[in-house]
């Protein structure tokens, strides 16, 4: 493992799948905190903030500390506040929270994040009104859809596209697989990119996102993965291993 | 005009601009009936039935029949009928009547036409699963905004670029620029798209639409006309005229 300085962690079908911890993730996870690795836990998750991704890790028996997870809202409010923007927000009400910092008023910036039932017609005309204005349109990722009891259901990507659509633009995409997240989390460890490797279940977020960002990649066979991802995965240059425990046994 | 049989003209815009008739449009049009053309015409409203927008032209001095108006919505539920479809429909309530004679439980198809207020995420979540069970996704036209009390607001065609990310499906336009349309037309006036001016003043819908389809196309400096437009009118091998008028003088 000498090659490596730490690592970034995928946290939904890599170390917790439908609410359960995946078989060995946990005892992986207290090898890897043996061998003195930084980690961070990343996550596009846009209905939930980071603290209650913190407490569903540690509710599954994960020890890791408030600073190591990262989410993609909390990225986007940070590059908010770095580009000294003030967003129009068409997000979920739970994440309110993680942008509570910033000012509101006289928007010049659009954000958009899984806002479920708030995709209405006004509150999407209100969005473009704003990027014909010339407000930048950011994202946290590009998501189709997602699964829910059973069921294929509309996530955030689909309403990014219409909205670039409108308004001939091109939404910056802050989660994964933006570069964005990736560098601020190898900067948060101090550590250079090539030195970190991305384990993830999402052969295009997680694979494809870390690659370009400079980071090796590690895809695992839970979670979302299908076969068919192995051929992508090859062509990234990218290991592909049964389960995260599979990764760090290789890499220990 | 020797070379033309058949015209189809475009309202908004070519005819009527703003609730009033275009300078010297009523004159033209008949010259044209007393030079025993026939005519269509044309439009991708979808928030007027075509009773309505016949009403329109005859409010405004125009003399047309009833068989001469053909609108997008008329033409989608014709394609569904054709097809044997029965549409789930994403629509404007005031053209529900355009599709009353079709058979719309257990749907198989889904329309989107301009739906305003309608575009919410309960509806498009619904179009959605349907698609992703192989459902056809019919749409009268690929339009990004329009413009209403002095504001740009969403048009339909961003709902369906949505739609065919989410489900990664190519959506079917019916109306304008459509060839679905301008065939239609030509079929109706039983003469050859060959022998048919498309008139109208959106270089990309009509006269794009029209020469794709295979008819000659003239494009008017009137209604959404901008001045680049010419530079796609000339490549499009399409005459530029300063209104309806001096397209009709040109030709008889």
């Amino acid at each position: 493992m000498t090659s490596l300085a730490g690592l970034c962690i995928d946290i939904s079908g890599v170390l917790i799948e439908e609410g359960k911890t995946v078989a060995g993730a946990r005892e992986a996870m207290e090898k890897l905190r043996e061998a003195g690795l930084s980690c961070r836990f990343l996550t596009n998750t846009s209905r939930k903030p980071a603290s209650a991704v913190l407490d569903q890790l540690r509710d599954q028996g994960f020890d890791v500390n408030e600073d190591e997870v990262m989410t993609a809202p909390q990225a986007v409010a940070a590059y908010l506040k770095e580009h000294d923007l003030r967003p129009w927000l068409l997000i979920h009400p739970d994440i309110r929270g993680e942008f509570s910092a910033l000012q509101t008023d006289d928007p010049n910036a659009v954000v958009v994040c899984d806002a479920g039932e708030r995709f209405d017609y006004q509150n999407l005309d209100r969005a473009f009104s704003l990027l014909m204005e010339d407000a930048p349109l950011l994202a946290v990722g590009m998501n189709r859809y997602f699964r829910k009891e059973g069921g294929l259901h509309l996530d955030a990507g689909p309403f990014i596209r219409a909205l670039e659509y409108a308004a001939d633009v091109e939404a910056t995409i802050i989660g994964k697989p933006g570069r964005q997240m990736f560098q601020a989390a190898c900067d948060s460890m101090e550590i250079d990119s090539a030195a970190c490797l991305m384990i993830g279940d999402d052969v295009s977020a997680d694979i494809g996102g870390a690659v370009d960002a400079g980071l090796k990649a590690a895809l695992v066979r839970t979670g979302k993965y299908r076969a068919e991802d192995d051929r992508e995965a090859e062509r990234l240059g990218a290991g592909v291993f049964d389960d995260f425990a599979s990764v760090v046994f290789h890499w220990l």
